[in-house]
């Protein structure tokens, strides 16, 4: 290797990151396992998804807490270009004073501090960049509880989902993510020698050297019912390709990422990086900032994830970035047939509680043949069925602490509202959505599923998205009238998710087929402890990219891959002995 | 495994291709070399470069000019879809008569078929595609005569660059496309079984199967200069992935994508798959169909080679599509000293000469130093320098054949223009371009390069790419001055290469960090049989995205994984053994 090509691989002479260096090899088993997950796709997570004290220690949930009830009342501090002012628009879905004030930023100041940060980030190593990433989550894994609080405080999960889908499991996510760009970017080598034989006589050999080079400055637009789950791939996607990451938390649900950007910061300074690498941009509802930061120049990637209508201007607007979206979309379940009707209603009633249908996996409309569906015990009619599934309902909503803890609260009031206007619109409520009592909070937010009946040409009631609480329950002509309704509808709307109910092969293969052609993921005929919501690192990609719903995919290689570019050296050098022998 | 897994992975019940499974068992060892070659980036090629008797036969040339002479005068016959008339526009840049007329289509008959014909094509396995894929390119490469003088009499490359850059290395090109493609798409596997503990006494165990779905119709808008070259990537990477592809080559150079067309049709059918799934979309200068096409909702995908103004059209306004483009920029060359001055001035000569500066690799603008260059012998005045340069482009040309062979023709008119143009705007001739006679054909287009000395001040004239033979020797205060210069005009025009020729590892230090951060790719101090114009399939990439000159990359894991998505199905199954045991 000629004497310069050390230098042309990382343009570092001065060697390698000792301290990013060091924490790449202390979690290099962490990383090993997620490539190895990502390969099988088989069950795998890094980060316990338990809130035990055996696991994160006998204190942790009461130091949590009291780290979380630390930062309330209080301006959170954050030492970042930038800083102008501060505004204060989050609130507890659960009623209680949070009264934080976040940093506002001049971008003026807070752009060009993230492009220089590059300078020595971009320089680094592949895996020194791992390395730091992989701490960050690391360091974030040991707060969870203090995560969950601020994220349950937020968004209005309740507190075991905000630990687990705030904590371990967004945290699995970002490693995913890490996992996919590490690969992506190994998959060049550094250097290479490149030996060609052109004549009889004459042999030319170069040797090759190749850099990873950012795209530029990412920006992350967080959403208010999963900032971290559904924020942490893109960030540490862009983060370890050698990016600057802007984090523009939804205005309603700052603290979970604003926690994330202090640890951050700290690990990038540590590891001797700069820390403006990850900076806050937060705003309020009433002078947003992220219109205008999307669209600068100096921005070259954007995640978003939120409604449709931002996500399409987005789409439209910042034709200079790389845009990496998750917006709206309608999710379906095909009622056909089961043996158990108890564990089916069951199932699905979980489903429709969970978080109050604040998921983007939650499911919105129920497809049912008017001739009813098939059971064991023979056919089960339309309105038994429907009756059934009521029915599950309100032995799940009987137990104040389960409905309390399932349903989580409301995260944001207009959800409420859509919730009345989808009860005025039209149909037969067969279950009134109303206000649930929590035991714990006296102010909390929250309410049971609306549950409406219509008929499949009631297209404009449930053709489009009713984000929270509200279940249309759709009678068909057939089953698979209902599948392609459902399919259909995913095309033109998008859709994440689809549930499907049967007990016929056939049916299956029908459904496998149309939801497959229309981007949406299947779940079959689920009972117990798994649902159609449930989507899991390392295994499940989260939104498909094959329809309306979204462009992006946690986690492919798609996700990662443009996030970077490899640029190249070529120098001539000796040819190899065994060439120059010949 | 379930009964229905095996339906589920691929949809097709009645079982796989036997014609395409055949085809990829031919052909996996040309797979499994690529794949090789894109992992350690050494010299690897499958298609034989030398257009020998022995590799492709004794009478290779001869029936290939035959075949190619025998399609001259007549109409390119293609039994597909849509066609409603002929167009005619294209001429032999050597001034025979081809007299072509190609096939015009609506697009409201091809672009439905377009559609329909992916319903099997994207039930097909990976291999069964591949295989596919696989077989069109051998087909091709035995038809690598025909197609270079097809080439030839578009593009107005020599015969031996036509031969090579028209053939074996756009069947590489292709290659490594399929390579990458086959590799992303495999990087899911078609199926795992998930299996979860999710109580002391609850274990869930999930079927997950995954399939590819193509984004949709994929458009190649060819360019005139390398439309094989160019094409392939993209054509072989969306075909191989699930989609359609509609192929709208250059007005002036149909013929080679014409007949890639043709023979992919061939394959396709005898394979039992749709023919639709490449058709051919001509076009004139007078009614162009390019801008029409690209913004069909149906259009997913779009392949764009050619200049900025089309370039950034389509970027604008083709936002449906996944829009992946090679445009103009500007290429620069830095002289700061070198080892041996006449094999320095030998080796870019040949490198200003090369088809006339018609490449996207070719050197435009020369930075030297006015205090000169340094030499074994001493300092090299700024004026010595040029002149050495200039006398190796005199005995270069010296030679009519050499001179013929290396110089091409020009492909358009307008390039004379140009030149014309440059030489008229400003700066020091130090070298005109005039026409070249042919040894072979009397009415054909040549002109020797145009060398123009400017000033660093004077970038009004050499900040614009002049495609062509125009060169610009552009004198700065100093070698860091020319790094500054060119690697800031790349970063805002664009650029593919850069070469520099020097004795400081101080300066190759400086020139790689400049260079790399602009996105261009580096050769230094090349001598003899390799020139920075030439970009090699599996080790070189082609266009790094990270500049304005293009976003697409030949070719990495960006370029192709972007172009299918991943849908997914899971179904309770009973739980591993080993599961249920404990």
């Amino acid at each position: 290797m000629p004497p310069y090509a050390a230098v042309l691989m990382t343009g570092r002479p001065d060697g390698a990151c000792l301290v990013a260096a060091n924490y790449f090899d202390t979690h290099r088993e962490t990383l090993d396992g997620a490539l190895a997950a990502i390969d099988s796709r088989g069950f795998w997570s890094a980060y316990p998804e338990v809130p035990s004290k055996r696991i994160y220690g006998e204190d942790a949930r009461g130091e949590g807490m009291a780290a979380w009830k630390g930062r309330l009342g209080k301006t959170f501090g954050i030492d970042q270009p930038g800083v102008v002012g501060t505004v204060n628009a989050e609130s507890s879905p659960y009623g209680i004073e949070t009264n934080i004030d976040y940093p506002s930023v001049d971008l003026n100041q807070l752009l060009p501090a993230a492009c220089v940060a590059m300078d020595s980030w971009k320089r680094a190593s592949i895996d020194e960049r791992t390395g730091v990433c992989l701490e960050i989550l690391d360091r974030l894994n040991k707060r969870s509880f203090e995560m969950a609080f601020a994220v349950m405080h937020t968004t209005g999960q309740g507190f075991m989902m905000a630990f687990q889908a705030g904590g371990p499991h967004a945290q699995d996510r970002g490693l995913e993510a890490i996992a996919y760009a590490w690969r992506a970017m190994k998959a060049c080598p550094e250097s290479a020698t490149w030996s060609k034989r052109v004549s009889k006589t004459e042999t030319v050999t170069l040797q090759k050297t190749w850099r990873i080079v950012p795209r530029g400055v990412a920006v992350t637009v967080g959403c208010s019912t999963f900032p971290t789950w559904n924020g942490y791939p893109g960030i540490f996607a862009s983060l370890v390709t050698g990016n600057a990451v802007i984090v523009k938390p939804h205005p309603g649900a700052v603290l979970p990422l604003a926690m994330t950007v202090e640890i951050a910061r700290e690990v990038l300074a540590e590891a001797g990086f700069d820390a403006n690498l990850m900076t806050l941009a937060c705003d309020s509802f009433d002078e947003p900032v992220a219109q205008e930061l999307v669209v600068r120049d100096d921005v070259a990637i954007v995640d978003f994830t939120g409604g449709n209508a931002f996500g399409d201007w987005i789409e439209a607007n910042a034709t200079q970035a790389r845009v990496y979206s998750e917006k709206a979309g309608v999710n379906t379940v095909v009622l056909d047939g089961c043996d158990d009707v108890r564990a089916m209603t069951g199932n699905l009633a979980f489903s429709l509680c969970l978080y109050s249908g604040q998921m983007c996996t939650s499911p919105q409309n129920i497809f049912i043949p008017e001739s009813g569906i098939d059971t064991p015990e023979g056919v089960l009619s339309f309105d038994d069925t429907c009756a059934a599934l009521v029915q599950a309902l309100d032995w799940f909503l009987s137990d104040p602490a389960r409905a309390n803890e399932v349903l989580g609260a409301i995260q944001s009031p207009a959800t409420l509202d859509r919730q009345a206007a989808a009860k005025g619109a039209g149909g037969i409520v067969l279950r009134d959505g109303v206000a649930v009592p929590h035991e714990r909070f006296d102010a909390a937010r929250l309410s049971s599923p609306l549950i409406i009946q219509v008929d499949e040409g009631d297209t404009t009631l449930f053709e489009q998205e009713h984000f929270g609480p509200v279940v249309y329950i759709v009678k068909t002509a057939s089953t698979s009238r209902s599948i392609e309704i459902a399919a259909d509808g995913a095309k033109r709307l998008g859709g994440l998710t689809a549930a499907l109910w049967t007990r016929s092969d056939d049916v299956i293969d029908a459904a496998v087929d149309a939801f497959t052609d229309a981007g949406v993921a299947l779940s079959v005929n689920l009972t117990g402890q798994i649902w159609v919501n449930q989507s899991a690192a390392f295994s499940d990609f989260h939104v498909s990219g094959a329809n309306p719903s979204g462009n992006a995919t946690l986690c492919d290689a798609a996700f990662v891959s443009d996030r970077f570019r490899t640029v190249a050296t070529r120098i001539p050098v000796p040819a190899p002995v065994e060439e120059a022998a010949c």
